[in-house]
Order: C-alpha cells, then sequence, then structure tokens
C-alpha cells in the first residue's frame, strides 16, 4: 500500500472539515476499551489504535497456553466490542512515532492527527537488557506468545517419545517457570495439571515419569503483593501438585538446555518460561521524556503528561506513585482520562487518580486459588469459587463467557484438556504484514 | 534429536522381541483413525504415523477459514482418539520414503519397520504442474490452509479501511473462488455471510461496498457429482446470497492482483482461492510404483499394491475403479483394509471393495443445502437440516459435538461470526521442526 497516499483519509489537510475534536486512542487493552466506552457520550470523535484486531483478557492468557481455553474465548474482535459506539472507529496499525508538536501519530499504514492523545499501550517482557535470557526462553505476555508456548509444550512430549537416551528425555519435558508472581504460578500450576491427567494418558507407551514443573523465583517469597497466609497456601498448594519451587534463585543465565542460578546451580531443562519482570510498551520511548525503570512513562496526578495537557497516558505503561501493573488500575485510570477529556472539551478543570484498590487473586489450579478482597482472606476452594465469578464476570462479550464456562466445566469434570492441537505456522498477518502484497 | 540413535527404539535390531505382526498406518485421517479402531481387537501391534498431532474433519474446514468454528471443534488430537486403543501407539513424524525390500519406513524422525503397511495419507491441492497457481492463490485442504485463509480475509478488509483508492479498494475485497466442487461453493457462500451480516456493521466508517465473491468454474456445471436438478438450485441458491458465478471459465493465470481467464478475461482481484482440484498425497511417490494422473497409487481389489500383498493404500490416495474421493469410500476402504490384515495374519484370505454409496451432500449457507441420498434429493432448508444433523453425528468427539452445536447455535441466531481474530504467525512447531532444537 502506498502510504503518503492511504494516510489522505486521516492527514491533517482534513482537520478543518472536522468539527469535533479528535481523540485517538493507542491500545485496545483494558484501559483503551473503557476509555472509548467513557467517551460514547462525549462529543469528541475517536480512532482507537492498536497492532492487533482483538481485545485480550490477559489474565486468562495461561490458559491460552495450558491448552484449556481456545483463543476465541479470550480474545474478541475490537471492531465487535466498539460497534455500537458511533463516535468510534477502529484502525489496526502499528504506531510507529508521536509528533508532538504537530499533534500527530505515524504508523505503519499512515498519519492519524488528534487534538487528544491518551496512550493506553500496555507493557512487554522484561529482559532486563538480557537478549539471551529473551533468546533461550519463552514469553507469556501476548496471544502469540501463548499459541507459541501451548505449541511448544506439545512440541516437547513429542520430541520425548522418540527419544530414547532418558537423560535428554528428562530435560525435553523439564518446564522452568521464571518469576513467581501471579502469570508465573497460575502457569505452572496450570502445566503440570495438563501433564498429570492428560498427557501422561496420551504418551501410555513413552515413560514421561521425568516430566517436571520447576518454579525460580529471585526473592524468597512468591505472589509478593500478597498477605503472608496467602502466600503460604499458595506455595503449599503448587507444592501438594508437585510443582518444584525453587526460592531465592535469581536467574544468572539462559542456555539452550540448561538454567544457571546465580549461586551456581545449573537445571537440565530445554523449556524456560520467562514471566519474571515487565516494561511498559515501546511507544512510551516515543513521547521523548525520561521513563522510570520499568519504562513507564511518568504522568502527573490527572493523567497528563508534562508540558502537554493534551496527551494522557494510562494502564500499564503510565508511571503514577508507583502504582501495581494490574487491570483495575488500567480500568481506573481509563475512567478518569475519558472524564478528564470530556471536561478539557467543555472547558471544566480535570479531576484527579485516585486508585480503589478493589482486591487482588491468582489460581493455581482446580479447586485452589488465593483471594484478597478488602480485609478478607480466601483460600482454597473458595478462594477458587471466588476467582471462576470474578473472571468469569469480566469477560467482555456473552459468547466468550458462555464457552468459557462450557469448556472449564468440560476440562473439571472430564478431566480433560481437549485443545492440544498443534498447528504449525503459516503466512498470517498482524499490521505489520499489511502493506506487504500492494507494494 | 539425533535421529540415528533415537531411532533405535523402534529399530529392525527389536524385531526379534516382537511377538505380533507390527502394521504401520500413514495417515490419522478419516480412513487412518477407522483403521486402527478395526484392528483394535486384532493380534497385532499399530503404529499410527502422521505428521500433525491431530485428526481433521475436513468436510468441516471451510467453516474455520471463514470464521465459523475453531480449529478445536474440527480437529481432535489423535492421541486422544487413540487413547483407548492399548494396541495402537502413534508416531507424530514426517514420512520421508518406504523401503519395500526392507519392510521399512523412514521418516524425519527415524525408521519404523513393518510387517503391514497402509497409507491412508489422503490427497494436496492440484495446482496441475503450474507453480504460479499455487504462488498467488490460497488453499483451503488443510488446517495451517484454513487459518491462514481466515485471517487473510479479515486483513484485507483491515487494509481497505486504509485505503484511498476506490479501485484498489475493491479489488482489495474481492474474493475469487476457482473451482465449483463442494468446497469452492460451501467456501464462497459462507464467505458472503461473513461479509455481509458480519463485516459490513464492523467496517462502519468504510465503503466497503465493493465487496464481491466470485466462483469460477471451468466446466459448464457446479457441483457435477449432483443430479442436475440439483446443481440448478444450488446455482440459484448462491445467485440469491450474491456469489456471481463464473460457468465456462477455466483459469489461464493468476497475478498479483488480476485472475485472466482463458479466453481473456481479466479479473481484478486480490485474493484468489484455490479448490479446483485435489493429488494423491506426495508419500504415494515413495512406492515407486506409476501413479495415475491424480497422482492416486493403483491397487487392487482388495487395496494392495502389486507385487507386495503387505502394503495397502486407501482412500485419497488410493485409485481403483474411478472411485471419487469421498470420506466415505476412506472409511469404507479403511475397514476393509483392517479386515483383510487380520484375514492375513489368520491365514485367510482377503476381501475384495466394494462400494457402498451412502450419498453425497454440499452445503450453500444459512438454510440452504443440496444432499442425494439413495433415490432421495433434498434442496433447500429441508437439504441444510439434513446436512446439520449427518455433520454433527460425524464429528469424532462428544466435546466438539457440543461446542460446533453451540457456535452454530450461536452464529446463526445472532447472525454472528466471534471468532474473527488475526493472530500473527509465531514460532509454532509441526513435525519437521521436532528436530531443530536438539542438534
Amino acid at each position: 500500500m502506498d502510504n503518503s497516499q492511504s494516510a489522505d483519509t486521516l492527514a491533517p489537510s482534513a482537520r478543518p472539515t472536522r468539527l469535533r475534536p479528535r481523540v485517538v486512542v493507542v491500545g485496545a487493552g483494558f484501559a483503551g476499551i473503557t476509555l472509548v466506552r467513557g467517551l460514547k457520550r462525549v462529543a469528541v470523535d475517536v480512532v482507537l489504535v492498536d497492532q492487533h484486531n482483538y481485545h485480550l483478557f490477559t489474565p486468562l492468557l495461561y490458559q491460552v497456553a495450558s491448552s484449556q481455553l481456545d483463543p476465541s474465548e479470550i480474545a474478541q474482535p475490537i471492531r465487535k466490542l466498539v460497534r455500537g459506539i458511533r463516535n468510534c472507529d477502529f484502525k489496526l496499525a502499528h504506531v510507529a512515532g508521536i509528533d508532538l508538536a504537530a499533534k500527530s501519530i505515524t504508523t505503519d499504514q499512515g498519519a492519524i492527527p488528534y487534538d487528544y492523545l491518551v496512550l493506553a499501550a500496555g507493557s512487554v517482557s522484561n529482559y532486563f537488557g538480557n537478549d539471551k535470557l529473551k533468546r533461550h526462553s519463552l514469553a507469556l505476555k501476548n496471544l502469540p506468545d501463548a499459541m507459541a508456548l501451548h505449541n511448544w509444550v506439545l512440541q516437547r512430549f513429542e520430541m520425548a517419545s522418540w527419544e530414547s537416551d532418558p537423560e535428554r528425555r528428562t530435560r525435553l519435558i523439564t518446564f522452568t517457570v521464571v518469576g513467581g508472581g501471579p502469570t508465573g504460578i497460575e502457569f505452572a500450576g496450570a502445566l503440570l495439571e495438563l501433564i498429570h491427567p492428560v498427557l501422561r494418558k496420551d504418551f501410555r507407551g513413552t515413560d514421561i515419569s521425568g516430566a517436571q514443573v520447576l518454579l525460580a523465583e529471585a526473592t524468597s517469597q512468591i505472589l509478593s503483593a500478597f498477605k503472608p497466609r496467602l502466600r503460604q497456601a499458595a506455595l503449599r498448594s503448587l507444592a501438594r501438585r508437585g510443582v518444584k519451587v525453587l526460592l531465592d534463585s535469581p536467574v544468572r543465565a539462559i542456555e539452550r538446555h540448561r538454567l544457571v542460578l546465580e549461586d551456581g546451580r545449573s537445571i537440565p531443562t530445554s523449556s524456560v518460561i520467562w514471566t519474571a519482570g515487565v516494561f511498559g510498551a515501546p511507544v512510551g520511548a516515543c513521547l521523548q521524556v525520561e521513563l522510570d525503570r520499568m519504562g513507564r512513562v511518568p504522568v502527573g496526578p490527572s493523567l497528563q503528561i508534562a508540558g502537554h495537557p493534551e496527551v494522557m497516558v494510562v494502564g500499564d505503561l503510565a508511571s503514577l506513585e508507583d502504582l501495581p501493573m494490574l487491570a483495575q488500575v488500567a480500568i481506573q485510570q481509563a475512567r478518569l482520562a475519558s472524564a478528564n477529556i470530556r471536561a478539557m472539551t467543555e472547558g471544566r478543570q480535570v479531576g484527579r487518580f485516585r486508585y480503589h484498590d478493589r482486591g487482588i487473586m491468582a489460581t493455581v489450579g482446580r479447586n485452589s486459588a488465593v483471594a484478597e478482597i478488602g480485609p478478607f482472606q480466601f483460600s482454597g476452594f473458595l478462594g477458587w469459587v471466588l476467582w471462576l465469578v470474578v473472571h468469569l464476570a469480566n469477560i467482555l462479550t456473552f459468547r466468550a463467557r458462555l464457552f468459557t464456562l462450557l469448556n472449564w466445566g468440560w476440562n473439571y469434570i472430564a478431566l480433560d484438556r481437549p485443545i492440544r492441537l498443534l498447528v504449525p505456522a503459516r503466512r498470517v498477518g498482524d499490521a505489520s504484514d499489511l502493506g506487504d502484497t500492494e507494494a
């Protein structure tokens, strides 16, 4: 596609004909979707930009990686979600730059001028600048990650079935999760539940008794955001399932077939799943302000950036009072940002952000989760039921909720994971491919 | 992986310890699965080999390509299907050669010796030796094809939303299906139903009125296997939906942005879907016998190849009395092959194949299908209900049946296609990738 020409549709020259201010929202995660919904009845035109055509329900991502849910249960087409919002248009594109002076973003498909800009682009995996950690590990941060990890795990077992050397076979099916946060422990628990009731039966003819799931955590505790009692409950629950938790075990290096810890211990493992850190999405760097140590953009209490009240940052990409990178924070910030945009268009004063902690939860697997809601703490079966209800209720569409519930019911009752298909890569496209056949 | 070493598990040297003859079945399609089920109580050991880890319900493949079903509804893990069959082991591998003298197949993972060999590897798309047809078209023959086509279609609309030139925009969303067989007409009908009630609403902000579906058929009729009355009914139904059917329109060339017909007509189109022919799977050539003009292996009435009674070919890959390449033929041949293997192991005479025509059917879309069952012909709504029942009943697992039914119900009532996610390619693996990290 000829970008200079295509971009005409949204070029600055078109600006004089616009009657209402244009709000460009980058990212269609929890914050982005909340924002466009919040702007539904505001006298602005909204352009929502994302590099994917779907909104992802990230808390259940690990379930795609562990063969529990289909991608269509945790991802919804953005166009479907914003269809009823008349003042919102969606554009599939990858943001390449931001021109603060000209008030315009540039994308791989063309430029989009704005009157107000909200960056809600989220976060990416953090390898702390160590490329080798990235090269020899698997991530679990977006949908392609989860689908690739799902295939990777199944593939290791197929490889093991051809492997006659017991040591190499064991190494192939030793999975090491790095990071004891919610993603790490949820995936570790789910992986063990895939291996034990399901794959053990699938691979009758092969000795897969060496299959194991390790979890390496750099500090002395998992789930550091939770209260000590719940941390202990989660730790016991992981151990009971067979996950080998290594505390005080920071990683020094990841090589092709082993993981080396800081104290020199070496773990023979072909599969390292890296969940040890997150970093603000790269688009934050386009603002040319100094980012915090987690790659996030510093914002004021009104979520605006210094010197540019028309530019706001919300969610994981915003750095404000060391708030945690949680969906709840993103959603609440998006609500404030949409209210502030309305206020600015109406000449009123903007509001300040105040986080209302609605609680945190994490599941270890079948019948076991930990949850902290205000002064209440839950663990075990009760925590798990609560986890199920809260997650189901927060899935965005009725159809996805219904199918998720049915899959969960099926998996629970049949002790089954029916979605374990290894589908090879083929020409499929994200935004960065959009141009390549129209050159 | 070191193949020479891994292959030890199945090496010929292990043969003396085997007490029962080994049957190697290549391909886990309709024929392969029927075969291993048929051999369940026979005193043989069965090794089922496939390059994918799933069995594919091919009649519904076009529904994945048109955002109606998730892959997990039409594909089931082979290991799950054969789990209850104690004398059957599955191996994920790509067959690279057959040594008829040594009675052994070679795969990318190692060799597997056999006493009986059944090739049930099916068919691939046929481009009649024209590489350019292949390069500039999309196929619809296996699951990665269907998933890539699904992404391709959604991507054309996203590209169209950035395209300001009306001619180029129309070309982007002009889809040309080549081939008027069941796959071609089913996909053409389903594609139109994706565009009309669904994508038209998704792309409010873009003029996609130029979106169209063409179907080019080389001969003077579509669905040539059906009776004239049903052919006419299908043709009318396609026309009513808006599919532009071009009869007597053999294709001369496919270029990047146009399709050229033999008579010189040129159609500006960025997307050509090739369903115009099938060819026996490449593994047939390993037998070093002369193949028929559709790349199939000639077999005798007992499905054995000349000179090697221990080698059988069944399904799409077998050439016998010009039988059609249908699931029913494959299933019935597989039943005979398993009976014949039993007969051979028990020193009895093998039986001869006789095809029992159970009927044929094809759907044009919502409320419309044609079916021919013995002397009875059905079309319209009745044909469609019949189509639904027969297809649902033939899906292999209860879970897939339930989820397919629910998706169909959802799509029918909500006029929706919720599975329209564009997921980019990422490192995922089929059998040919299995070796690459253990080098």
